[in-house]
């Protein structure tokens, strides 16, 4: 299912024909970059469990959760925010090209990303409800309150309640996201969606969780990026302790798990198989 | 039909309840900060003469195009693009909070935008078109390609059709866009909607050689924001003079005014309403 979606997403870097001399090469560098594509992998998979016949129209979807994500590290990478040199392996766009460059990527992956669901081989209903799913998820009640939180409360501590918060909203809805939205391009029950997207918010705060401790113990070989460049943030490593972190992923991993039982075995599988990978 | 949308605007102000100490303050700061809601006033306009009663269920899309505009605005002013003070009267986001809010402020604004308009109280098929035709324009094939151009390009002139050409992006096609998402919303036939389309282009390049001759002779009180500011700029007045730049904004409003002949009558009478007030 990787190799699927890195084809497509090879096949349908976003383009504009303009005399920019390099607006379109910064547009796609960070998408050719790589990157674990964790979401669109969670969404494809949901498909390919209940509606395989769907998979080849639901890669736009997943291109349009790996838009979203990828427009929200360039931002997150920007001076102003965490002013990174290197992401995926490869110099940030601010510091391959400059900081307008970045911006204006960033601005152009999120729109893109509704253009792509507007446009895809699906039911209308299907698609209105892909995109107010994405949009909720993405915006203000979701990923960006989170990464405010974040950014504001750099240097100051937070308690474990606003932690996951925090993590929740800048991490997990996007992830249990692509979760909901695979579920939406099959047409599954509310019901049974609702309790896959409750699953993807703790799924997410694995990843969150699990993104600190390879932060606190990776070199930046390993993992691509700047390593413990975030001792003056909140993780859960900062707060508590490497091996109460631990400890506390290992915890979320049982209880996900156990919520795991009750799902759809084919889908509870598949994310188990994500999370054996991943996590 | 302002008034109507001003109110709404008000009572609609996005909001997420948060420990963030002023993120919904900055949320809705440059929103209730005023702004002529052209782009509001034209997607009415439309609904207004074709669909009357279809008018507040367009509200929403009119703010969507007011979220989408107001986004734009917020990353332009930011110190990566033109730096600047003032907007609308009253300090630039990153000025009055920082750099980091006025960046996310603009990223949720444009993630809520597409939110708002798969909220709406219309057809999904409207919903999906106005989606799409909101995307397209605001996107990388339209206002962010002119933002693009328009930063690269500050201190290094363009020629008159370059010009046009960020000119028609960065600010045309989303006027265009305002009018086409009107015309969405009545259903109107395609040809009279790419027709008006069209006007809209040709308005919304009106209306930009129009800022710059503002900004080229009003003062900062007159206009809200920093007058003067844009000599190193690719403008209409800066490449082909001031008075040049005012024969070529009548031509094209006399141009504009023959293709209104052609089109419904009570459209017609509308955007030449909002032409003598804005224009």
């Amino acid at each position: 299912m990787k190799e699927l979606f890195i084809k497509y997403l090879n096949e349908n870097l976003p383009y504009i024909k303009s005399f920019h001399p390099f607006f379109n090469e910064a547009l796609q560098a960070m998408l050719k970059a790589g990157g674990k594509h964790f979401r669109a992998q969670l969404l494809l998979g949901v498909v390919e469990c209940k509606a395989p016949q769907l998979v080849s129209n639901a890669l736009g979807a997943a291109l349009a959760l790996e838009f979203i994500h990828t427009y929200s590290l360039i931002h997150d990478d920007l001076p102003a925010m965490d002013n990174a040199d290197f992401r995926r392996g490869t110099p940030t766009l601010h510091k391959n090209y400059d900081e307008t460059t970045a911006i204006l990527v960033g601005d152009a992956l999120n729109t893109e990303a509704f253009l792509l669901l507007s446009n895809l081989n699906l039911k209308e209903k299907i698609k209105i409800n892909l995109i107010r799913t994405l949009a909720y998820n993405a915006g203000i009640n979701g990923m960006i309150i989170g990464q405010a939180i974040d950014c504001y409360f750099e240097d100051k501590k937070l308690n474990l309640d606003e932690l996951k918060f925090l993590h929740i909203h800048k991490t997990a809805k996007l992830i249990a996201a692509s979760l909901k939205m695979g579920c939406e391009i099959c047409e599954l029950d509310k019901k049974e969606s609702e309790k896959i997207y409750d699953i993807g918010l703790k799924l997410g705060l694995i990843f969150q969780i699990n993104d600190d401790i390879i932060d606190a113990t990776m070199s930046e070989e390993q993992s691509g990026k700047p390593a413990n460049h975030d001792t003056h943030k909140n993780s859960f490593v900062n707060l508590l302790g490497l091996q109460e972190a631990i400890n506390c992923k290992n915890d979320l991993i049982q209880n996900c798990k156990n919520d795991l039982i009750d799902l759809d075995e084919k889908i509870s599988k598949m994310i188990e198989n994500l999370m054996i990978q991943y996590l």
